[in-house]
């Protein structure tokens, strides 16, 4: 097994122990974000035939399990560069994460929003605080409305998943998983910008049992990750065709680097299943999951090499729909 | 207040201090139901200017509160009395709530359905192991199918909410709440038949603070509790109107003598409410619940006498929706 060899090699990442990083980022963010609760069902069970733990990040604080890395990135910095307050582009989950973490670290947060972002999105992360400022939709206009206003506000950028303190916060949500349910034989993240996955195989290795195996989920119709390493280089989305709105973004560097060294494979999930997904956990579970949050389920219903009766755990990303 | 006079007094209900009824109740059911989680929203809080519980009995087995009553008289019964079985007429939750406990036991459910129940409830149920008779939408075919079938099996009554292990399972939520939560000021339940909120408020006056308040909360389309009360007879439901499928029945006789005797007070609440409420708790807290198990968030919405800042406890009846 992948995973085997890596826990053979001496490991470390960006000059540390993944246990290190992940660590020391609990202990940054314990008291700013909820230990997120771990759910069962049994009629899931019975339809999956496995034995299925949820990790209900959609109840986490601001929605999503984007505050664990903004906060990570935020109480990492000194009060002097803090004061200037952060900057982001973002239509989504850490546009809230980060204005609300902003919020708490009493410093101002700056969000570059496309203008076609949905209006309940906008008011949220103006609800915690943030200034917002409009741009066109393309990726070109909101870079260079963002690069615009961090001049103007010296504010320090905080990319949404490209960061290794980010990567290091998302990969708490795992770490406190494995703490809850020690032996689980898969686990399953979403794959957008590949923060939340980097950081959960980071946490598989660092902390799950040594016959643990981290899946990465995304979209057919937005497969960078899958693509990039078929290829083994990393390419760009194009043209993502999903429901999932939060997976449309292309993968990132660091997190390319952590699914290639580790060989992390990546399932790959059709439309329709990701909708029946969020059905099931909806009826079964009574939970509102978004469309990304339902894919790592989805790809339980493709073809994959899961026998039965596995113990699989699965991150429900977030819960804020459009 | 109500509640003090009533802790003044020594307490029996049906020959038994409350406390015991609830104490072996909890015992009974302990290992059939879940503690289910009480969770919190800081947004919620900030909108209504108070400090909410929130015991989330809609990811309960069965997908509400009703299983916890049905365990109760399931596994009161002897073993030669169960062996034949059990029967009811419900087109809601408490058949999928028998059905479940009843196949626990190792018994036979039978359940009247009207054809015009939802075909997800029936279905549902169903899927519990139940067998189904489908009869005409009346109240009287309903109790007819159920009297003929009764006969041809032998099977026992179990009557949904007026009976006094029902109320006493029902109860249990309330006690875990105060368990967890023990110096709520306020603890607000649903009232259709009564069971959940009578079992609450004998959960209130044995376990809860001297200056605990229970209150009931049921549509101003569905008014015979406060109807019932306001008269001091009890009142038949008559052409109820409203979304809350679950609050249309009548009250029944045990839960009026509970609300007399006690003085509790019922709040009444208008349908536009309701359906804010149930969005609220999808956008603020992620969870699906159904509109009967929304209304006592609702009831804070309207005219009520409860000070900002006070500790409230919801109970979110259920999350089945049709």
């Amino acid at each position: 097994m992948v995973s085997m060899m890596a826990k053979q090699s001496s490991l470390s990442w960006h000059g540390k122990d993944p246990k290190l990083w992940l660590g020391e980022a609990r202990t940054r963010i314990r008291e700013k974000v909820h230990c997120s609760p771990v759910m069962t069902s049994r009629s899931l069970d019975a339809l999956f035939g496995l034995r299925l733990f949820f990790k209900a990040e959609n109840l986490q604080r601001a929605g999503s399990f984007k505050i664990r890395g903004a906060s990570n990135v935020l109480w990492s910095m000194e009060d002097s560069e803090a004061q200037k307050g952060v900057l982001t582009h973002s239509s989504g989950n850490f546009a809230q994460g980060l204005a609300l973490a902003a919020r708490e670290r009493g410093i101002p947060a700056y969000i570059v929003i496309p203008e076609n972002a949905p209006s309940v999105k906008i008011e949220a992360t103006r609800s915690y605080g943030a200034t917002i400022r409009l741009c066109a939709a393309s990726v070109a206009a909101r870079e260079q409305a963002a690069e615009e206003w961090q001049k103007e506000t010296g504010a320090c950028f905080v990319h949404p998943y490209d960061d290794p303190l980010i990567i290091a916060g998302q990969g708490t949500a795992a770490m406190e998983f494995l703490e809850e349910i020690p032996d689980l034989d898969f686990l399953i993240a979403p794959v957008g910008g590949g923060g939340l996955c980097a950081g959960t195989v980071l946490a598989g290795l660092a902390f799950g049992s040594p016959s643990l195996t981290v899946l990465g989920a995304e979209p057919s119709g937005a497969d960078d990750a899958w693509r990039s390493l078929d290829q083994g280089i990393l390419l760009p989305q194009e043209n993502p065709q999903t429901i999932a709105d939060g997976l449309r973004t292309s993968l990132g560097r660091h997190p390319f680097d952590v699914f290639t060294r580790f060989g992390t494979q990546i399932l790959r999930v059709e439309e329709q299943t990701i909708k029946e997904a969020m059905g099931l956990l909806e009826e079964r579970m009574k939970l509102v999951v978004e469309a990304s949050g339902a894919v790592p389920l989805a790809a339980l219903r493709s073809g994959h090499s899961i026998p039965p009766g596995a113990k699989v755990g699965i991150i429900l990303s977030g819960g804020n729909k459009a």
